[in-house]
């Protein structure tokens, strides 16, 4: 199963895609989507087909999206906010149930710790996914939210598993 | 020429699309749009889908947003921006230039003042569109927002005319 993470943002959209197959894990691609144009439509425009490329290209099952919003400035959480739009978008347009997950959420799951900083991430991320070079800090988020929801769905999977068997 | 507003959310989503031939100006048609789905990126996606038919159906030449942030409350202002980033784009991907005009801006253009409540702006929609039936309130600052981006084009293209005139 291929399982794609998402760090939203509309100057840097860090993007990961792992491969799950029971306890095995490995690196598939990684990449920092930077939209071009300098109105906001514009943007939201080439963020959008910048992902929709990377979608096809790599074909994931599985899709999650950190889930940000910036306390201090609602101009900025409102920007944050378009640019997650249209990244959650992208895909649901592909099929793809889309998860969701707080930053804590995903360090707690990669790093074990929900106050991890960048370089415990950038270090977690390199330990997991062995000979992986994340493109970007952003990158390496979205590898992180990767292998956080890839914990989440075999969790998941193993809970449904053991219902079924009653 | 055909302008369109759009006054964006994720629950009842307000459009209307006037008609500007000089002075004149004439109602076209007006809806909501009401996604369904339960999670956010199925909502995103049905709002994609709902707006792209209402543009395919209506093809107006200009477009423009409302832009508001919900100043209390981070969380809803974060979705508030998932709307917005979507209703921006699907204009963006049928090749418009999207205006945005902050609420105060549009009350202003078709009221009068900056302050004018829901019903002021119903009542001067109606002024202005003779015949018109808003759907809903947000159909009515949909209109608000097609006006207000009507009278911005045709100042700047007088202004442009009055410049090459020399």
């Amino acid at each position: 199963m291929r399982v794609m993470g998402i760090d939203p943002g509309l100057v840097n959209c860090g993007w990961g895609v792992i491969e799950v197959d029971g306890p095995r894990q490995r690196h598939v691609a990684n990449g920092t989507a930077r939209p071009t144009g300098k109105a906001m439509a514009e943007r939201l425009l080439s963020l959008h087909e910048l992902l929709t490329e990377v979608l096809a290209q790599h074909a994931p099952d599985a899709c999650a999206v950190e889930q940000t919003f910036v306390n201090r400035d609602g101009a900025g959480t409102l920007k944050l906010g378009q640019a997650r739009g249209v990244v959650m978008l992208v895909p649901a347009q592909a099929g793809l149930v889309v998860g969701e997950y707080a930053p804590n959420a995903v360090k707690k799951a990669v790093v074990g710790v929900g106050h991890a900083d960048k370089a415990q991430i950038l270090h977690m991320v390199k330990m997991q996914l062995p000979g992986c070079a994340p493109h970007s800090a952003d990158a390496a988020d979205a590898l992180a939210i990767a292998l956080c929801h890839a914990a989440h769905l075999q969790t998941a999977g193993r809970l449904a598993a053991a219902v079924a068997r009653g």
